[in-house]
């Protein structure tokens, strides 16, 4: 069934009136019609089953029916990436809606070329990924700051799993092992590496724990993607067994 | 320093003439010159540096110098997947290249639309991503069989992560962690999951192991790295720490 994620409150016949983008997307692309179902969620009132109950030329509304979960969050997870190729960091705002990061927060480093990320574009990617993977809210797209500035700001009591490809660092899921749940933020570098300076001082962090990813050189979205699920299995959601 | 995948023996003092793509990519793309320093590898004699020798119309020439890490092996691992649009599939075909799959497998099943691959092409993303992550040799792609087919002929002693999203399988790191290394098969479905008749089938071979991953549902793609990443934090070359 659709799934749209929308600004509007949601209650027991609220109706509501979708904007042109998804006007079009229900009317035009997907065919949908007066009495049509679909599902609705706006990251505050969990996951509604609705019916369309017009399709006009100025847009189409729909009427939201009866509840189907509540809001739950997922856990308190950041992935904080290096500014990296277009194409590769809307592969990973992608992947980290599938996989339940909370906020995406790009920054600048020492041998990242580029200092702007389209937010506006990542936040109608992740909106979609939310859309289409299952998930009650859609993770948030951050500005990108520098990556001293990230850490003059940090959160105290928040863990930092500092994604090390230079090498001497344990095995992740041997220092994952180790850890416990809680709020984390998962680091990728550029595709250059960070910096001698920038090693350690991210090593000298005292919330940091330096992991490595293996013997191979991964690109960025690779280590992106393949440090959230092992988070995720290891201390996220995805321990849980899901009832069938 | 640039990485290059032969076909050529390698050998002390060999003179190669590399083909007219890697030619053009050598001197005009990067701009190397004779007397210029490089790796090569072909999957059996280990990596060589190399200097570029010539450099003329009818293309690169170089010669192998002295070996520089002996051949090796990554685990015995196959990436079976169902076949999925283009652009995810050589997204796939690219990450079990850095993720250190040996093979990759495209299947068709019920719920696949396509029943062909670019074989060619996947071949050379396989080639240029082994270029990049480092690795000693290139993941074989195969043509793409019917999941029934594979099956008739499955190899004996190879198990199978069977990563089954329809949900009540147990969270795959558990699943991992009462299983041993040795040869491994990792099944991704279509987009449109398996069907109910292929889950069944699947689940009562003897060398399947059913594995959840996690609560949301994952694209083919995204799905494919989690459980090659998982597989080898578990299992395979990712469990060992790495020299500096």
């Amino acid at each position: 069934m659709i799934r749209l994620f929308i600004p509007h409150d949601l209650s027991a016949g609220a109706e509501l009136a979708l904007d042109s983008g998804q006007s079009r997307y229900l009317a035009a692309v997907m065919r949908q019609a007066v009495g049509d179902e679909l599902l609705l969620f706006n990251g505050r009132d969990g996951e509604w089953r609705a019916t369309i109950g017009a399709v006009t030329k100025r847009g189409v509304a729909v009427r939201a029916e009866t509840p189907v979960r509540p809001q739950a969050a997922g856990p308190d997870l950041d992935l904080i990436v290096a500014l990296v190729k277009r194409g590769r960091l809307e592969t990973i705002v992608e992947k980290a809606a599938e996989l339940g990061a909370r906020r995406v927060r790009p920054v600048v480093t020492e041998r990242t070329n580029a200092d702007r990320a389209r937010v506006e574009r990542l936040t109608a990617i992740a909106t979609e990924a939310a859309e289409q993977t299952g998930r009650l809210d859609v993770p948030g797209i951050f500005e990108p700051v520098k990556l001293e500035t990230l850490i003059a700001g940090w959160e105290a009591g928040r863990r930092l799993l500092f994604c090390d490809e230079a090498g001497e660092a344990r095995p992740i899921l041997d220092v994952l092992a180790d850890e416990a749940a809680g709020p984390w933020s998962i680091l990728i570098g550029p595709e250059g590496g960070f910096s001698p300076a920038e090693r350690a001082r991210l090593r000298a962090l005292p919330y940091a724990v330096p992991a490595s990813l293996g013997p191979r050189i991964l690109r960025a979205d690779t280590a992106a993607i393949s440090a959230l699920t092992l988070w995720q299995a290891a201390l996220g959601d995805w321990r849980v067994a899901i009832a069938p």
